[in-house]
């Protein structure tokens, strides 16, 4: 950006100074910043105006304008906007095997839906202090163990239940069937970017495990995912809802916030889906709302969509 | 910025078809967007294409490569951030209440040195899977106390373990003396930022319960501060380094990676430091390294950075 800025530095005072003689160099170093750019239409603007020998001035009038309508202005390119946990990589079955652990331990006490039900209400109890991720489930799942127990729960048990939370956090990253294919071709047309809630330091972690991280813009780790926090960050990158484009598993943190602003989800169900992510009703968005069975549909709904 | 972008769109067709008797509304325009920013150098300029009767072409090379450098060029203010805990509320004093209540607790098995120790010990083991905040310091807690009492510590004690870890979260928001008014003084002339470490909806609910985030233009959560980190938020926000000025209390987190990429740090110690956070050397950067007492110090510290 600063070699761009000392550049529109140059062009500036060529054209105060009217110096014809510099044309040459300028439009040479245009090549430079502009080669292996998306900015095909300044580019055309460019070779149209060399083209027609136009004087200096008129060709620093169009870049520079162009340049600054590139710059400022929300692109019409399609940013397409994945979410991580079970979209790009398996993470409800590792929860799901930490949860069969949990009613294995407490089944002495409790039926398998008690217990399920009983840390599904401290988990939701504690969301707004804890948020998401794993550090949240290890404490609420301490907290009803004592509870389901009445406090007959072993400190070794405790102990084995804050080992099951390490475990989850420093799990391999197995990535889902398609993706690093799919996220490779269509990084090299897109825009792409993450969107996940959760531990910050788990996600960033789990995103550099994933060895997916050079194919994205951008990873934006919220603390929760509604119409507030999706609009903030098409805001913060100038994009347009209309040009956004959400994938992820949850109708309702991947999808239904998305429509309401315009956008279009494409949703891919996960085999498991927490409780607390299930929509209430399908999402009515003729058009904008997608459902495809694998990532590697991907390609074919963006075919569909122009 | 769309606006802009579609009144940089309307000079464009005017310098295309030559039209000089839109000159006049195309400059009452330029008053318009440029009234009251801070591009005074933009301004001045176009009182000078003005004055002189430049003809609207060069005007337009002008304005619109001003508006590029003024977009897109990392900008010559002085950009002011703040870390949040323990420089702009309480933080540490409410983690050595907990730490107290702790040692009590742990009273009949050991010593306040051997609680203290331990207890260190076992989060700098998880904090590269926890990260810093409540909830890891709650999880390494119960760990320390199952380790230090060989298991004979109470569910009871457990759950009130996860309590006080809760109490923490919930607590109050204490601004230190000074904060809110100096920050209402500095946010008049200055770009502020927050830069903090933490959880992340933990981190966001202070900033809310705080009632200063009207003060800043950017809050910036990270999960380590360092060189890097900081690195990618000056990048992001396109401030420069010798134009960035961070306030903190640790030399280690909020001055040391600062002053190594070039920045100002000013360091206002609080009254307790967490020991992870004592850095090793006092640093040695001649006029880039500020110490004082108060956050109500920091408008004498800018007059003397002019």
């Amino acid at each position: 950006m600063a070699e761009i800025a000392e550049f529109a530095a140059g062009l500036l005072s060529a054209a105060r100074i009217s110096d014809t003689g510099t044309a040459q160099s300028i439009k040479t170093r245009h090549n430079k910043y502009f080669m292996g750019t998306e900015c095909d239409n300044l580019r055309a603007t460019l070779c149209r105006a060399n083209s027609h020998y136009l004087p200096l001035r008129t060709l620093a009038v169009f870049t520079a304008l162009r340049l600054l309508i590139a710059t400022i202005m929300p692109s019409r390119e399609l940013v397409i906007a994945f979410d991580a946990d079970d979209t790009l990589w398996h993470n409800e079955t590792i929860f799901e095997q930490v949860h069969e652990r949990y009613r294995e331990m407490l089944s002495r006490y409790h039926d398998t839906e008690t217990v399920n039900r009983t840390l599904f209400a401290t988990e939701m109890r504690n969301l707004d202090l804890y948020g998401y991720g794993v550090k949240g489930f290890t404490l609420s799942a301490i907290e009803t163990a004592i509870q389901l127990t009445e406090g007959k729960i072993s400190t070794a048990e405790i102990h084995r239940l804050l080992e099951l939370g390490r475990d989850m956090l420093a799990h391999p990253v197995e990535l889902l069937d398609g993706v690093a294919e799919t996220l490779a071709a269509l990084a090299a047309e897109h825009r792409l970017l993450v969107i996940t809630k959760g531990d910050l330091r788990d996600q960033e972690r789990k995103i550099a495990k994933s060895g997916l991280a050079d194919f994205f813009s951008h990873v934006e780790i919220v603390s929760e995912k509604n119409e507030a926090s999706y609009a903030s960050i098409l805001r913060r990158h100038s994009i347009r809802a209309e040009r956004f484009l959400m994938v992820g598993n949850s109708l309702k943190s991947d999808i239904l916030p998305v429509l309401a602003l315009g956008g279009t989800g494409v949703h891919i169900p996960y085999a498991l889906t927490w409780a607390h992510e299930h929509a209430v009703a399908p999402p009515d968005a003729a058009g904008r709302f997608i459902e495809v069975a694998s990532i590697r549909e991907m390609p074919a709904v963006l075919a569909g969509l122009r």
